[in-house]
């Protein structure tokens, strides 16, 4: 009972308390913490660290804990301490990195000091590492490891699982091992899980999957996490354009991506720009950079509204009251038109909605949208009467069926377009979308109260 | 090269082939092409079909494929065919689904549909299936499941293998494998990888990895996703209050939590609703349903800002020009509101930011936001000047310094504030924080306005 509790206060309170041990304990002290820590906790406690203090500390972990923490440390602080390393201490650390994680790094130093590097590793790793970082960001290759387990066809179960625990310290996973052909083109996979199970000698054959689902090198990478979370796999393959497997990616890493371009699609959304690193993190100069340019497209969007309004100064001047409905009419509009594009823009983004079925959803969005502008149009019509009289609300009510309308067709269509033109559509913001349906709704507003209040508009000086 | 072209036509191109087959072929011919397929594949080529046509092609396949392609049907689809099935047959089907997919399924029956049910299975299922189901939506306890596999501390690594090897049929992973105490508390777990490492002899306890990281039963799934995807690992184990482990949750439910949590945010952060199922399956009603009530909320908002103008009306009446600006300043606020509250919402859900650090990310987003109003503000001034002249110029340039300040720090700080209450921080929408902003932003402008350009303001009639 009290071994266990001492047990039980370890993650959730021990990892504070270690923190001063490792902020300035000795040596030998700090040694004891990491090893019974995970290296991602100990890349946690570390990375606010000064380098030479985090390279001290790592210093003193064995080979293993090392290399797995230096990979648990964020890129940024990963590249800041190479700068500390002789090129021969950075080659072997190197070298030892999981073949995903060491090209991530090695794009983050200068072309100097790659080549400085890489001067110093194995050909083979070299030409491993060359390759590996030719996939461009976003596609499926960049995100891929090279270091997945081979099997040869012709084993048995039982010589297959020793192979795989001759292999398994350099994989990434054990779990799933490739079969290809002579081409090095996939054949199938076979889990260990199948494996165990099997009698010692069965063949390989009878065991291996056919049909493994794939992604290709030049795939997006948010393809292959689709993938891998559909078909519930704990690593997806990556062919060539040839059909030769050339590396696999796996469940932490399709995680990673998920998360990430999630965040991304948010920003995006939010018309945020792409804020890449943590937000505690981020440099004023960084989030201002990020900020003002699609502040400033919106800004210039809504001179066209202010151009509008300006347009029917004269029903303005004529009946002041129309004013007060201007916020309530052409927002509306706008979160109409946010609410649908954040609708697609997600489904789009999930798989759940292909390009192909725009004309589907645009009949029902057409409908959705007339029905809440009606209910809307409803339910603004005392407030009209309450505060302008009769006139004002048939005014207030018809325009507010239509600006819901527009703003929703707007912001569902918008989407689309970006995607059918190769743009993200997660572009089209809900800023973005509010613009576009404020433009609409000026217009629409003074144009139904120009025509139903008789008042002729006449074009401003 | 020819067999190789062929397996490789597959994947990409055999479903579309194969959706005729399956829709009206032989039952032979059906049960040939399901048994090539992985069930995730088969279950997306029957969902659309009708119920009676769906279980025929179930009752061909073999007891493994048919409860796997059962468990990959959408819930909504698995319930409506168990109003097909006789409850013997149901019951067989359900004691074979893994733990957690059958109480989601459970969940979704009438009351007397599962009471039916649960007569004819045995009482260890019977009670493992009640206690998954007391666990609220949204907790860990509700995703995680009860098929686990737990070893005896006192075994060698080879005899942990063959205790796997018999047990792995029924669970839903032996890849990681728990060590627990005589009152069932978690002490730690084994990877099958370091078991197949070690030699035969080895005891398990040299393998056994203490301070597991864990999450408890109440605890959120995206706190259960957060530490999988932290620690890279295979299954994250759920334990009670009592600490005694009650369950797993694997990586593919913690993808599926962190796909529908990031959905979900996005939903809420358009102000759409929850739109839980597919778009292209979701009902006109349901939208209308899910999208009315926000646009309801957000227009009785903006009769404040109406009410704003309405209060000005003469400062308006006198200086018709100032209207030219409204859309312009007011929505630069809302849109500097919503990239705020994108970046903090996502931040937050990410756990990048904790609820103790909005001091210093306010600190932050003052300055950042007073850099991006000046930036604004000059950016505006000529076409003050071009409009209405140097006077009007000034109003405008000012007001929008204040406007991106007050929008910046309500969409900032809306979030941390629906937190620190225990609503959900994604509430803080771009609508929201827009027509909370522009309620600001009429105020600040035509006040600024009223005192600088010497007006004074009297109340509307």
């Amino acid at each position: 009972m009290q071994q266990q509790e001492a047990t039980h206060e370890t993650y959730e309170a021990r990892v504070e308390r270690l923190r001063d041990i490792i902020e300035d304990g000795a040596p030998e002290a700090i040694r004891e913490v990491c090893e019974e820590l995970h290296p991602a906790t100990v890349a946690d406690l570390l990375h606010e660290l000064s380098p030479d203090r985090i390279l001290t500390v790592l210093n003193m972990l064995d080979e293993d804990q090392r290399v797995e923490t230096f990979g648990h440390l964020p890129l940024e602080t990963q590249r800041d301490l190479t700068a500390f390393l002789e090129p021969r201490e950075l080659a072997s650390l190197i070298v030892r990195m999981p073949h995903d994680e060491r090209v991530d790094l090695l794009q983050r130093l200068t072309p100097e000091h790659t080549a400085g590097l890489l001067r110093m590793v194995a050909k083979t790793e070299r030409d491993d590492m060359l390759r590996l970082a030719t996939y461009p960001e976003g596609t499926a290759g960049a995100i891929m490891t090279s270091d997945y387990a081979l099997l040869d066809q012709g084993l048995t179960a039982g010589q297959a699982i020793a192979q795989l625990r001759q292999a398994a310290p350099e994989k990434e996973t054990i779990y799933t091992a490739y079969v290809v052909d002579k081409n090095r083109r996939l054949v199938g996979y076979v889990r260990l899980r199948d494996l165990i199970l099997a009698e010692p000698g069965t063949p390989l054959g009878d065991l291996v999957e056919h049909d493994a689902p794939y992604v290709r090198v030049t795939d997006d990478q948010r393809e292959a996490a689709r993938i891998l979370s559909k078909y519930d796999m704990l690593a997806v393959p990556v062919v060539n354009g040839g059909d030769a497997l050339v590396g696999i990616i796996t469940f932490d890493d399709a995680m990673d991506v998920s998360e990430r371009e999630a965040t991304e699609d948010m920003h995006r959304m939010g018309a945020a720009g792409l804020v890449e690193t943590s937000l505690k993190d981020a440099t004023v100069g960084l989030l201002v950079r990020k900020r003002v340019p699609w502040l400033m497209i919106l800004v210039f969007m809504n001179i066209f509204s202010g151009a509008g309004i300006a347009f029917f100064e004269d029903t303005i001047e004529a009946v002041v009251a129309l004013v007060f409905f201007l916020p309530l009419l052409i927002d509306s509009g706008g979160n109409a038109g946010s609410q649908a594009s954040t609708l697609m823009v997600r489904s789009l983004a999930t798989g759940d909605v292909r390009l192909r079925d725009w004309f589907g959803l645009l009949r029902k969005e057409v409908i959705v949208a007339v029905a809440m502008g009606i209910l809307m149009g409803i339910a603004v019509s005392p407030i009209g009467i309450f505060r302008a009289g009769p006139e004002v609300a048939v005014v207030v009510a018809l325009t507010m069926v239509c600006v819901v309308v527009a703003g929703s067709l707007i912001g569902m269509l918008l989407p689309f377009l970006l995607q059918r033109f190769r743009f993200d559509p997660a572009t089209a913001s809900a800023p973005l979308v509010t613009s576009l349906a404020d433009i609409a709704g000026v217009l629409i507003y003074f144009s139904i109260a120009t025509w139903y209040l008789g008042i002729h508009a006449a074009p401003a000086a």
